[in-house]
């Protein structure tokens, strides 16, 4: 199997990409992980000789962070996030990955990689970390910002499919993001959502209320791309704000700074229960290749994880159960 | 000045609503208010007679909080919540104040209250605490699910006019909730919306993003009513989830008990930091008299406040603001 990582792409590229690549080709002998970027800044990061299973592909570009996606992706075409995902376009490699730019990742996707067939709207999922200690797929979280009924219904599909084959979970329970539990609850578009989840085969557990999601009330979350987008800068900036202020009030005095030393064991091991580097990155679902988003601040071990991803979703073809699964449920693509 | 309050409603009632009504009335003279519910219920709770400033209305019924809010309040027409606002409505008090079932008093205003003269949606606010120490007046989270662009710009209106009058902010700054900061971005409702509140007379300081609300970005955050709930339910759970976590940690050893006692004064005004008690209960804006929405969980200190809230509603006329500003501002209507 061949996969393509974005060297240059998230804060600490490209130490973070090349060890982390370094670290996969050595666990798994059969991969081979093609770096795409600057060449010299790779073979930098690289200890000696470009170790076997290792390849580079250069690439002159680079798209920023805070770069407008669609005019980055088609003003940059020789960028590192475009040129893996065209090398997956071209069935040079299986799968592409990157911890760049979201929004340049996806717009990458759609005009290079291409829609699968049958799928309107491809979607970003992304992990929430909850108490089960099993993180919940939550898609779309940003790519479609006008979602139909029957977007959501193939979210689910989807969702649910890269649950169970790469994230191992055993008939993982899918939920509607809504304002309230009961059926016939929400806007118009949860409310015609509803029954098309309902007379699926996959394991609905009905409307889930945003306060409930870390409790684990669901393993695969849909909602259209606008609200989750909200949902997941609510809960990161609600922790972030909660963990700036505790700080200041735990370094606050000497008392307080010998009281978190104290529980600072505990302040590590809580933030490791929160950690997104577990999840090994979150699956841009409905495309023709995999493409797999990596967390930006990812170090070499979530970039390792998002590499095993990757693996799984080429490895338990994925893509090819969601095409049998949308021809088997054709119900929600009629509404 | 005579405001009712439901005495029967939210989880500390009817202690809370008694012990803060005569408070309130011991610190204001001029107010009387009329605590609405079961007589002896309301009497058991006072120190001896019937202070001068309080009323009882008797109710036989109580709406439960999670009574379905439409059905209880057609079916429970005795019941303190309904009987509260009907007395506005008749105009036997100036406002209602009601910390029981949110959809339930949102379900009351609309059917006996009534809308406002060129008000179509009402909408409810909450107040999300932000680092700067002042409140974040959110509108809509939940009253209107499916909002048109001129909704929103009606609630920009009225959110901008009670953050002035009732809450003190000189010329709030007003923001509209989106998944991106530059103008463009977002589904089309916000992409209607923007223009239209650019080109009021508002402090709009254009889109924020859902990890920026605590940060502060805005005194005034408008949004859809099923966007606002998500918003809201997502911010709350996260913060319960990481404070419940973090206390099986700090309970999990002697050396962490230990360690949490000396951060407990921190811990304690951490909390505080965070409390809701402060902001006095949220409005219900857009009805034809002042309705006050207290938390449900409110002590008599929550009450209190809540209680100043409706004073200032009613006396710095901001029903009568809210009509001017539409009148003037009637670019939005037209849309």
């Amino acid at each position: 199997m061949r996969i393509a990582l974005d060297a240059m792409g998230g804060d600490n590229a490209p130490r973070s990409t090349v060890l982390g690549a370094l670290q996969a080709v050595r666990e798994n002998s059969s991969l081979e992980i093609v770096l795409v970027g600057d060449e010299q800044a790779i073979r930098r990061e690289l200890p000696g000789e470009l170790p076997a299973g290792l390849e580079i592909h250069p690439a002159s570009e680079v798209i920023e962070p805070d770069d407008e996606p669609v005019r980055a992706v088609r003003r940059k075409k020789g960028a590192s996030l475009v040129v893996a995902v065209e090398l997956a376009r071209e069935g040079k490699v299986d799968a592409a990955i990157s911890a760049g730019n979201t929004g340049a990742l996806m717009t990458a996707g759609l005009l290079y990689a291409g829609r699968m067939e049958g799928i309107e709207r491809p979607a970003l999922a992304a992990f929430i970390p909850n108490i089960k200690g099993r993180a919940t797929l939550t898609l779309d979280v940003g790519a479609n910002m006008d979602a139909k009924p029957h977007h959501l219904f193939q979210y689910a599909v989807m969702g649910s499919l890269y649950a169970e084959k790469v994230l191992g979970f055993e008939r993982p329970t899918v939920g509607l993001l809504n304002v309230g539990t009961e059926e016939g609850k929400g806007n118009e578009l949860t409310k015609a959502v509803f029954p098309l989840l309902a007379r699926t085969d996959l394991h609905f557990v009905g409307n889930v209320e945003a306060r409930d999601v870390m409790q684990g009330a669901c393993d695969v979350l849909v909602c259209d791309g606008f609200v989750g987008n909200v949902l997941l800068k609510a809960m990161e900036g609600t922790a972030s704000t909660i963990f700036s202020l505790l700080k200041q009030e735990f370094t606050s005095s000497l008392i307080n700074k010998v009281g978190a030393a104290m529980l600072k064991p505990s302040l590590v091991r809580f933030k490791q229960r929160m950690d997104y580097a577990e999840y090994g990155g979150a699956p841009l679902l409905g495309l023709r290749r995999p493409v797999i988003k990596a967390h930006g601040s990812s170090d070499e071990r979530a970039i390792k994880n998002a590499i095993a991803s990757a693996v799984r979703f080429v490895a338990e073809d994925v893509n090819g159960f969601i095409q049998d699964a949308l021809q088997k449920n054709q119900s929600g693509e009629s509404e």
